[in-house]
């Protein structure tokens, strides 16, 4: 496909992989120099002693074309120290989490040793962040939300507070949640660039990423709800959900055991106040009249991403918005 | 092979490669039930947020058949993380240790992310270490020396001071070194069993290791030379320095560097207060007049261990004693 490239400033606000398609469909569509990406960082954690930022590295290999067919880790993975870890882990007590269930590939390893030795050094989030896209040959500026540690916890509907990994990984998200918190939220700050980034932006997009646990997060971090109500006019989100269900992840089954009907209107009115434009699929024209009468402009389109084809005409379909 | 078993309680003081042939030669003559492996922890650090403990591994490698080709990892390894990592380590600046000069394997990274993850869960070096030597199938009990954190530091000719798997490995020991010492030594303590085993032990073998580095410091964790020195009479060494050499490792070079001259005479000047019996290779049987001036009984054993056979038989030997 060849499209005329945009040279405008866009900053995305962006989760996982619905992000990372988005933003892999801009880099056929605009300059991605112009491009700066927010990463959410609230999904960051520490295993086997490894800094792991499951966003940010989705973002990055979806970007240099180095995702795994899942949809998560790395294309042409081999793993070897998962299975020598699964061996190991039967020597292990019960509820030690030295085991394989957070798949980390014999490639994927290789980033978080990187990332985690660079720290210890004394670089900070931003400047790995960067090293890895310069290594990957990404062209998009990559920011991690927040420097600072910040971590989701989901109460469960038994009441028990657990991880953000151990909820979307070692129970594959199969569990009832009751709500969501943000450990060290009130005292995040912006990671250096992200608030300029908004300010500069001539457009701002939110990329079809979980409201709750993955925008949800950088919305929180201070400063930037309120440049984004500032700017809202600049800002076009794109629903994650289409006829009532995300295309990947939890999103669908938050909305409903958070108590909110999981369809384009209830995600109308989470945005409303930060984006003047609501992008939906298709399948999801009928909500235009509940979309409008929240104060926000609907826009449909195809929304769901298959292929690269498929996210460089969402990308293209936006720039035109 | 088929040699008597052995049922007698053994201590082996052991650094890395000469303890662990010795060790896997033991278990061929001796119930591997009643041996016990007080293992040097000096060297161990952290690199990539994961501990690393050189000389346990070693010698567990080793003991199960699975050690690396050049005497150190695992044997049947695969490199995709380290080459990955060396790939991202362009990207990183000067000076950085984010990159592959300490290769660790994809199987054995898999032994580092376990006890990293064990210990970031509270438990304990010996814990862990016993845990991955019951996963190899390790029946030799397997002490860290200490559970306290010791780190060898090495001041060079130049009188900078580094680390030593800066040392070691990093620069493949070509510097010459001024002097040893071992931080956090004044605090350390005797693991759990420690000196239970070496009171209990009806012989002590001091295991062919580097003096200065793998020995030296276990000598110098509190109560340990103590109770070396008090059941001398039990206590066999093994002559590292063959010949005037080490058979593998820097421990020639250090004597001379050290001041002192390389032979098994200075071996005996540094053991002879906690070891009543010297063993030396072949090639030194002219210094046995001067082993015995030190107080030491000299005795006269083919030493170098290059293969299981040979392990074995010094082994046997050793027993015969």
């Amino acid at each position: 496909m060849t499209l005329a490239r945009e040279s405008s400033l866009i900053a995305i606000l962006a989760g996982g992989t619905g992000a990372a398609r988005l933003l892999r469909g801009l880099v056929e569509v605009a300059d991605p120099v112009g491009l700066t990406a927010i990463v959410n960082t609230a999904d960051d954690f520490v295993l086997h002693g490894l800094r792991i930022s499951p966003d940010i590295d989705t973002v990055r290999f979806t970007l240099s074309d180095d995702i795994g067919e899942l949809g998560w880790g790395r294309a042409d993975e081999t793993w070897r120290s998962m299975r020598e870890l699964r061996e190991l882990s039967r020597h292990a007590p019960a509820g030690s989490r030295a085991s394989d269930w957070f798949r980390l590939g014999d490639r994927d390893l290789a980033i978080h040793l990187y990332r985690t030795q660079r720290m210890s050094e004394g670089a900070s989030l931003c400047e790995v962040t960067s090293e890895l896209a310069d290594a990957a040959g990404v062209r998009v500026a990559m920011l991690p939300a927040t420097e600072n540690e910040v971590a989701t916890k989901l109460t469960l509907a038994s009441g028990e507070e657990v991880d953000f990994q151990d909820y979307f990984v070692r129970r594959q998200h199969s569990v009832a949640i009751r709500s969501v918190r943000f450990a060290g939220i009130d005292v995040a700050e912006p990671a250096p660039g992200v608030l300029e980034a908004l300010e500069e932006a001539e457009r701002i997009v939110v990329a079809p990423s979980n409201p709750f646990v993955s925008i949800g997060p950088i919305l929180s971090i201070r400063g930037i709800r309120e440049v984004m109500e500032r700017r809202r006019d600049r800002v076009i989100a794109v629903s994650p959900i289409v006829n009532g269900q995300a295309i990947k992840g939890p999103a669908g089954r938050m909305f409903t055991e958070l108590g909110i009907e999981p369809d384009v209107t209830s995600v109308a009115r989470l945005w409303s106040s930060i984006a003047s434009v609501l992008v939906v699929d298709q399948s999801d024209a009928r909500a235009c009249g509940a979309i409008a009468a929240l104060g926000m402009e609907p826009v449909v389109l195809p929304t769901i991403m298959h292929d690269l084809s498929a996210s460089s005409s969402l990308a293209k379909n936006l720039l035109d918005v």
